[in-house]
């Protein structure tokens, strides 16, 4: 089959990682083109990666009839005007999560494109770590009977600036949104009601922003299990990534990865490393993995495992948390 | 200093198991009698245990002014009486959890315990366990820093009769009851609300039964910290008893004990040994360890670690828990 | 059935360990006698224990017609002359390892013991630890195929006296003696061949006492496998008690047992405790199993799985290894 | 600095491997050329890496005055003549392991190296792995005080093909060739003589090549510690690569890694994945980091850590574990 022709928009850390990984480790694809409002940024990345075409405006990507599909890295406020934008043009789209902060814009986003039919893939890069994705197959496939309780705990090793906390929607909205994509992907089912309790414990000058830096949350899935989320924005020992799905018939656990696999037995306790330092070395292969499954995708006309309904739902479970927290009980899930 | 003489009041599993520790364990006292309102346990165990008295009636046992100290295994809604008698009676005082299902009758015994002047200790046997009891001080001590987060995780191999859940008073009444009294234990602050979810999940019987076999519950301590606990009537890979607590400088965790220390790597994954099967197996070093604390505190005149507060606020907490499940909401715990 | 009735001969740590056993958790048993050539010890353990009996004479017990069998730990060098007066004596018989360092004074004793048609078992009590004996079920019924590679790892917390050194026999006679019966035990082959290296790494005092405390003995199996031992006389982490079975279809392993099940997440690291601190410890349940063995075997008629013949041979490989330290090639075990 | 320009030589499985890294992941240099004596392969692999030149004869990449270092993958009996001829055209030199079979043509290439004044290095890649590199650092400290016990478990998951075993030198030179060289890396220190016991027990036909494929190897140092490696050529659980070194203050142990993260409770066992399957996954980090250290040695004129000596001695190890199976005894290693 013919290459799929990319140009990846907004080239900050994680539209690098993106770029260098369709770059040199997918095959069937040819990065066409970056487009950064710095365009410094663009032009140092296709620089080192000799990408043909650097731009400051990603329409110009969009115009491109050799691109075929464009991967959105650019800031969260701008993702649902260029997934329109991109999907009236007829290119596929990876888009980094949230698709947008607004329910509203994310509707707009979808029906761009649905009408324009192309694919949609959203970055819950989670879903594609070798170890989650595992676990979600044996469950589907019946290995802990039907299931009863989800656990994941999700603590970052330190906070973000206070300056993204002011913007990024709050905790649930920025960091616990991956839980519930990951709470969904793990059952296969639908949370239909949480409730939110947390505070700020971590930092004072993140409760000054508005926002808590610790939160439990408990979902009802819509087939009677039970979850529970827990979230720190701060662990010192690391990036803390843990599932545990309770059933029937057994109990599946995912465990951190470790830096390394050295033990010291000592005069006073065992010691072994810590978990890997945070997202970009835990997921590592789940980044590469998605963009992977975006190309095959294009390449074999399938829908994305993961779309705009996941984006959308994603997000107003981040709401709905909100609301919980406010009114110190159970939300539904507005659908 | 003398021995401790000591009689046994109800000699069903936790009885006799009590009564052997205590006979060939715990130096420094004399099983002098045992009770059971069926005679014919009482002398069976006595003749096992070469204990010189066996009675039908407790109150004999009250009447032996050689007993000093009196360990009450009978069934739970006789144990607030017998308390109230045996402090009359002048005896310490050892009593299985709970000390009643009605907190009045509990406060009636704590009076009189109060008023006699003598020991009380409440068998929250998970309290002497060496794991959670160093997790325990290892908090105490600081070396997590501030805790945020404390997880416990307790479920049973397998549902205990119907007959039972219909007089225990419930999941949280008979099961999680221990899990309250830990979650207050481990960081040494009280729970002032807490919020339930469950359902019936495991077994129908259990639902006909007016209980349920599945919950979370949420903890809000008076110091800001979180805490969730999960309980399962049936987790088929054996006894699951799990805690995390989660601080400002680490997390301490405690793993399940597992059977044995053999793995076997083979050609299609690596297996090692369930957790030992129930109570009995996993905390027979903290059964023996509550006896030797009980002993100790008769002999060098100490308040027991444990007592009629304890008792009574893990039944509180429960009976906040049913409240909770029921509204939908948090409930304060009423002291 | 009538109850076994025992006399323990030798009443210094292990011999107080086994009565205790004998007198509080083996059903069908009575400690009517104990014997030590330190009379107080022996009248002390015997108050503790409420033991009717307490002597200096160890014959004694030998001539009361109401004892059946006798437990003997006392010092190694009276070990194979009471076996003989024991068995002469019709009393069945379970002597602490080694018999004798003398081989000749072995066969004497199993020659009495034949003779005289009484039960002998061996104190090698890490056949009944619980995880080795499960190790050996599982390769005897083929869960690994054809074992290949034998691997013992065995090493003291710390070394012992040096006055103990003089007359042990050295460390493969006093120590590596144990994992010398740990490998005929877990394939049930004898070892036909073994090559021992070592020297003193851990204390000058040792090898001016003429021993080693660091050894590695390579061992060749009469059905082609090969097994490692190591040995060392101070590990700073505790007793380290490990093995590995390899075989055509998979590795069984055992790990050593840790004080308590907390892991400590820090900021540099991850904690757990180390393993337990020595033998007493470690092998607290096989110290019991063994003595449930013994007198299973008299009630029931049976021969015990560890006699006279495993006794000799042990002793014979401390030798060969003895020998072949000396001669720097391998050396075969005389049988 | 200028960036290096890049020669491979050899493009099979790891000479690819090679390539792409440096092709992708090693800034600072550029790959200019790949030569095989299978034409087509260097053709293929030059047009997937967008190389510019591809070459049947390695001699017109000497001749090429762009290129200024070598990567040798070709087989082993072509390394030492590809040495000698790179060094003289004053191309810096990365040359799989061994050198070669023969220690005269080894000593030959060394002798070119250092005439020419370039850099050479081995390709004992396992030095770089992130955990064994972590545990030598962690001896040479001083965090287990003088080490006493070096062991390293190697087993493959699978026997290579006979016709590779009957060119390859034996299992000594092919695959324990590694963990002789792990062996003195770890320590830092010389082997000065070793004892090898083996056979064959894995497949009769490597017997029939002459070959064993189950091995053991006791070492002992040059300052008094001890060592043993054990290899089999089939453990079907996976590539098994473990290492402990045992000293006076502790012990370092290295485990293998899991191909996920994820256990599964059930209701017989709790299963975990096996080692991840070969070479080419668990030396993933250190096939790179070799490379980056390569490239950094030529960029700041530094000497290779593990160079032409390191290749010479672990060929002279090899041989004397030959020697040693034959004459069942101690040889010492010839420098």
């Amino acid at each position: 089959m013919e290459k799929v022709n990319i140009g990846v928009i907004g080239v900050g850390r994680i539209g690098r990682l993106h770029a260098r990984n369709l770059k040199y480790q997918v095959p069937g694809t040819k990065v066409l083109a970056v487009a950064d409002i710095f365009e410094k940024s663009a032009r140092e990345v296709a620089a080192q990666l000799e990408i043909p075409i650097a731009e400051k405006d990603y329409r110009i990507l969009l115009e491109n009839k050799d691109i075929d599909a464009v991967v959105i890295c650019s800031s969260t406020d701008t993702h649902a005007q260029i997934i329109s934008e991109a999907a009236e043009a007829g290119k596929h789209i990876f888009c980094e999560k949230p698709i947008a902060l607004d329910v509203d814009k994310i509707d707009q986003a979808i029906t761009a494109v649905k009408k324009a039919g192309v694919k949609l893939q959203v970055g819950f890069n989670r879903r594609f770590d070798p170890s989650f994705k595992k676990a979600k197959e044996l469950v589907a496939k019946g290995t802990i009977g039907t299931p009863h309780l989800v656990r994941i705990t999700s603590r970052d090793p330190e906070p973000p600036p206070i300056s993204y906390i002011k913007v990024s929607g709050g905790i649930f909205l920025d960091m616990m949104i991956h839980d519930f994509d990951m709470a969904r992907f793990l059952l296969g089912q639908e949370v239909i009601e949480l409730m939110a309790v947390g505070s700020c414990l971590v930092d004072p000058a993140i409760g000054e922003a508005g926002d808590i830096d610790t939160a439990i949350v408990t979902l009802k899935y819509e087939n009677g299990a039970w979850g529970t989320i827990d979230n720190s924005r701060k662990a010192v020992y690391g990036y803390d990534q843990r599932i545990e799905i309770f059933g029937s018939e057994g109990c599946i656990m995912v465990e951190n990865e470790k830096t390394t696999g050295v033990i010291v037995n000592g005069a006073n306790d065992i010691r072994s490393d810590k978990p890997v330092f945070f997202f970009i070395e835990r997921y590592r292969e789940a980044y590469l993995a998605e963009m992977e499954e975006f190309i095959k995708c294009i390449q074999e006309n399938k829908v994305p495992p993961v779309g705009g309904f996941d984006g959308k739902i994603s997000v107003q479970m981040g709401y709905a948390a909100k609301e919980s927290l406010t009114k110190g009980s159970f939300v539904k899930i507005t659908k």
